[in-house]
């Protein structure tokens, strides 16, 4: 069935309870505290590219554990960061398997005007695109290859949140770089990156260093539990394969507990930050409804509800809005 | 079998025999003649984008039959057609099905102080991506849906002969337009645009109006009939499934005649410019062998060879070098 | 799921509301009149088959636009149409790529004693069977390869008002041919050839011109809207394919609006013939309620209801009733 | 959808209304009283394996029909019959296609110091596994190559009376083996062999020669209606495809008036026997709700409710709990 | 690979050494004389069918083992038995897994002035189309579901020595009813239905009692031992699918013992009927090598060669030349 | 196709000149002595399994890194290590993506007399089957989820420097459990757990501490550059996609350099062990022609050859032999 999930007007109104751990906002600030302790000044390093109207760097900053995780650093070459007002920036997480590729794929932002960094995911990068280099220092439990389910023993080891990690560890990068207005950094990403800042949006809002705003397409990792009942494609699907393999209700349990934590239905409650979703109904990769469970659930914790919007494509599958996204985004982030 | 087609020293040395209709080289300068004759300036729009480092111009001109033609043309926003030098150019055809999309997704060539015209495909742009605009006002033959067997009865009629012809007359309009240096002019392209490439480099050449380069990526439209005999892949599969409906000897004899006169493999042989191919040694969309035929004939005729290099890619698919093309492509274009 | 759709007693009573547009009526009287205004006589040329019990005509009758469109006409050999009594006729439209093939794959009727017309598709004919041999003149719009969206912008444009309007002068044409009587013409056929039948039926009822019964089995081209969000295999996913390029609210209300004119839950409407439907309950081409919403409109603007019945195939595909529609269109034709 | 059936609450508690023919009772008692009227005793003979923890005999046994059925029986090697008491058994019946193999294969229940009889079955053995030997004698109707249809006309012809009663003979076997307790007989099974089972011990429950326990994994062969409206997987899909050519509703009463009579749903409402079923949520082959409308049925008729449960597991496909199924039930087994 | 196989220059002179048994040509003399020492003549019921032009029987015939086997046989309703000259005759074996459906499904060779006996295949029927009613009263050994391995153990026991003895039969039968010329009867067929028409009339050749043509399609049933280890589609596949279950050196020289006598690579040698086959080069289901393995072998051991030919489709898989055969085979047919 | 790779004739004579690097037997003489310089001796713990002719112990050994690494251990009730003459064993290593299981998942090998070491897999476990439980404490580089790049960049750090690892010292913790005769230990395995069979046998004949048999069946890990460039499919593949992603020649040099210490037929040169090993001829997962470049070289560096015997299953993909490798492995073992 093309349009498989609930209908738009269920989906508009659709607020699973889904289990939250009690210690949720204390593991993720203690997480955070950790990874800020261990952390050096990023590494710039500008890059020749043969490109004359941005400039590039190579950033390497210390991630979860202190490990070092690149990014690029895309920005106007007309911006002289000595003479000029400090720009925007927007650091953009990836997608599930692949990595930062090659600066003269993320020309858009620079190119209106705007500083752009994109993270490296760690452990990935051999899927598609051109590749990344980033390893994970970290090893893994048994499980399914892939990492949905590496660490699935306990939330302190799950993949998942050294890459949470990550991303706020690249706020935080790109807020020391001269040049970067530090006030107005933005993150945005697709599937596996959209999943990404709805995480890193709610960790600094619980820290109290909020970004100046979130922009998730077709978010992966919220409402777990309904995606693997829904769904049986990748990545979802490796939490149904080690359950297929791992059978019983105690492994059930230890799995849906390390996930909880991990859950963006249940982080984005504490989000403070303006965001602008968006969501395809015929996605079979991201169900419609996983999506609107972190959505409507934006802010939901927030003293005030913070502004937000979700732009729905209804005829497309997991590509969601691809190029269509930019000009919203562009103007969200202009007023934001 | 990954790498089906033969092995690399055999394909660096396949010189099949195409048959080549006798006029081929009058059909097309006669083509050429009469598009041009049609001919107006192109209309030049500039449009709003919202970037700030380059600028958007809607392009129209005046394509195979005086049918209006959509592109857009990109440039770095510094640049001042009134006082600078003016600019190279980029001319880029499409792949199968795709259209000129949105500007923010054409911004490499800009970004590197190049002017890049990105050309709509005539009655395409449905199938992926973010869509076309150009309608192809000629009505087709009985046939397959898509665009390898309209009008396949006469090579006067085929869907080819017209997209060759916009391409053509892509390169004359961004000519004509000021702040770009008409001796400067390259063409590129992926896939259906690398086949248009190689046509359009081969056709201005019989025109006596050479591009300074063609820099085809895993180019179609080569060499047909060992294509459908390999592979069962659309859009090759088109013409198989066309013969599957349209039985017998005479059927084939005038599919075959009327593809002799769009077979890169012949065209080739005319062009001159220096050239910068790419294959991919796991492509079943675009067997590795025909595009080893347009490559190893690529200036057969010429009075003096040009220079030619083709970049092998043994790993991948259709996707063949994908972000890895620019890095060497700007090199050549600066080299030519 | 097999029965994936409704269940069949939610079948019976499904009335959808779809939109229609409130000149559905002026539009097609329009487009008939001005097809009709065009119009020769068709020609009629005897063609050496081999068969001895049946006689062939190559008939070329002027369809839309008066283009050419061609069509077999099979009757039985012993029919003398100076001496005997005039013969009862089926006009038959075909399935989506397909053509009118050759003329002994049309033998059921006219060894049945009716003259069978078997109107070739213009621009198809090449995806299946033996083939056809009507071009489409006119030019396609940019979308998606296939005849969904060629000239979905507008509804004048589009590719199904020229094929329904083909069908209207299928049914003049074979009423002008000696030996037939006018006045017990039918018209058939399945899939798209469904969607036909039905849509000529409702033209010819609008233009007072009724005929003697419609048979469709497992119709297309009805209730778009609902066929896009509970399928997505071919034809009726062309559309999707076109929204998820083409995307936005606009493109949306263009698609829609155009379709409405096309829609077969609209034009049923205005049916005055007995009806002979079928369906098949695992359809994945044409699902059930989309054929439901057809049936349900049949006749429902007449001043008397038609007859009409619905045969139903609880386990097949979009194969429907095949070989077992004959016997009772056979019967329904004499009843009729 | 992943777990595209029912919700488990729902599943628990779906006891549908299977159409249950009159004289089911007596249709089986007869057929297995026919059935021991031709038996001879078993044939034994003792196999040389290479195996020293275990002996296994060859045994064959009279059918339906009197018809030669091969069986293994691994048996401790530790375990004299002359000497020790006699042994508990389970008489394992086999999935779709598949044969008896070889006898290191089923060594768990030997290795547990249980008897273990795994019968072979009739005209299968060659899809997957090591293979079986024993034919089926009996022919066919026209129909579906496979079982499911094979004497879909008459109950009393139907591949599965047989397999059925080849079953209740495997117990009788078993019983008559020296140093094998008839009164500790467990019957199980994967699929068809839960098939197998649960209709194996409902007719020995009518018989008055109950199983001491039978312990169905993912039985199939019940609620044939519901599942072929479900899935259109095989085996149930043989049914579908059957129908999908015999066309009509006489067609349709005769295949489901054979089918009531071996649908476990309506058999198992005989049992007697403490019964462990398993069932899997996402399995496509046999859909969970037809097990449970085996498992809810289960000794619905009977004086006395017998014990029963059933183990889920919710991320499985047909695999269902595999290595998991043994320890429960060796357990369940020495409770009984 | 789309012609995966052999390149035409090499399939047109492709003789393999196919294994012959020495008492080939006795064992089906023997076959033969014992299926005709059962016969009865064939009942001929008249039926109605709503067609004027022709008229239909319901032909009941002693196949194999004297077993009834249903026909249909369709004549020009002009035709007086007992006034005209008799009528030529084509007698059609069927394709895998299909009946003979339904009259009206099999009109052009009436159409054309030529009786037409449709024999029904026994046991199948329930794949496609309108099915059939013929069962096989014989068992079978345990083995794939399909008819490939059914009786592989012995070429006594084996399906397709009571398929190819009916279709023998069937040529008896037609033989015998008046009006029908029995100097005059052919047989043809496509898949099986052609490898069965190879093997009729090799077999009446062996017998003194030639058919006057032989005009097998795409002919299944040719060159076993190639055929799978060139694909693995059904129905080869069984064979394949069997021989990984049934794994060893004898179980394997079991297998091409017993097929050696059934492979139309040995029967037409033995062949001396003029004989038109067809053969498509992207045949993915009877590989073209082993078309040409019985074509090229065809009348190889007739005293003087028959006259023969092959029609090639390159660019068509399994269906082949599908309507376009019609034309060909009539002309052959009168040639004969 | 079906047989795809080489004939049989030209396999059995298939020595392809595998680069092979210099420091091999150093590289894998130092990395063995690291390991067990690291080691303490097993623990091993009876569990409960109520299995009565068969006792289980879970191991825990020191393998690579001195990371723990679990394993079951199965032997004869019968034997008692104190009174009895110890017993031989065998150590099985296990297939891509799967875990140790379930006890008596191993039963095969006691049942027979011979103690069974199931040594569990690092990393992996949750695939297939009842899972394992053993982590992979060691990071990764950046690449493709799974295990065939993970530390691509050098051989000391890629994961199957590990797996081989922990299989040698799997063999010297069997060594050292009393009632195990250590001079009588063979290591078995099926795809991943062939290809760690031929390692640990080469390894430890490097070290002087041979192992009395191997056999590995269907081997994975063998000549690598030749199945990616034959197949596609996992997990040969994830090289195949890393290189797609990570182009050009660099890269390529570096994967190749490190799998060429990893290779199967590089390592067999130095095994010296009898070997029985079994290819399948339909393996699209480990072609033929790689499972012979490693059983060709096997003991080819070798004082004196090594008896050895490769079982060909001609009709099977990578499944081979199934439960028919054990009687000829059982008797090899016997033998050796």
């Amino acid at each position: 069935m093309a349009q498989y999930d609930l209908p738009l007007d269920e989906l508009e109104r659709y607020s699973p309870a889904v289990d939250c751990p009690d210690d949720l906002v204390p593991f993720w600030t203690a997480t955070v505290a950790e990874a800020r302790a261990t952390a050096d000044a990023p590494v710039v390093v500008r890059v020749e590219t043969g490109l004359t109207e941005v400039v590039v760097d190579d950033v390497t900053f210390a991630g979860f554990g202190g490990h070092p995780v690149k990014a690029w650093l895309v920005r106007p070459a007309r911006h002289d960061p000595a003479a000029h007002a400090p720009l925007p920036a927007v650091v953009e997480m990836l997608g599930y398997g692949g990595g930062r590729g090659l600066p003269h794929e993320h020309l858009r932002w620079a190119a209106a005007g705007v500083a752009h960094l994109v993270m490296d995911t760690r452990g990935q990068g051999g899927h598609w695109g051109a590749g990344g280099e980033t390893p994970d220092p970290v090893g893994r439990s048994a499980g399914v290859a892939g990492f949905m389910t590496a660490g699935i023993d306990d939330p302190h080891d799950h993949y998942y949140r050294r890459f949470y990690t990550d991303g706020v560890r690249a706020v935080d990068a790109v807020r020391q770089i001269p040049g970067i207005d530090p006030a107005r950094v933005a993150v945005t990403g697709v599937s596996q990156g959209g999943g990404g800042s709805v995480a890193v949006a709610s960790l600094l809002a619980m820290a109290g260093d909020d970004v100046a705003a979130a922009m998730p397409d077709v978010p992966f990792l919220s409402h777990f539990r309904r995606a693997v009942r829904l769904v049986d494609s990748r990545p979802y699907g490796e939490i149904t394969q080690y359950l297929s393999v791992r059978r019983g209700p105690a492994a059930e349990a230890t799995v849906w507990r390390t996930l909880s934590y991990l859950d963006g239905a249940n982080l984005a409650r504490h989000a403070t930050a303006p965001a602008l979703f968006s969501v395809a109904l015929m996605d079979v990769t991201c169900p419609p409804s996983t999506v609107y469970a972190a959505y409507n659930a934006w802010g939901a914790a927030a003293a005030a509800p913070p502004r937000k919007r979700i732009d729905v494509y209804p005829y497309n599958d997991h590509e969601g809005g691809q190029a269509y996204r930019f000009a919203p985004q562009l103007a969200w982030l202009r007023a934001s």
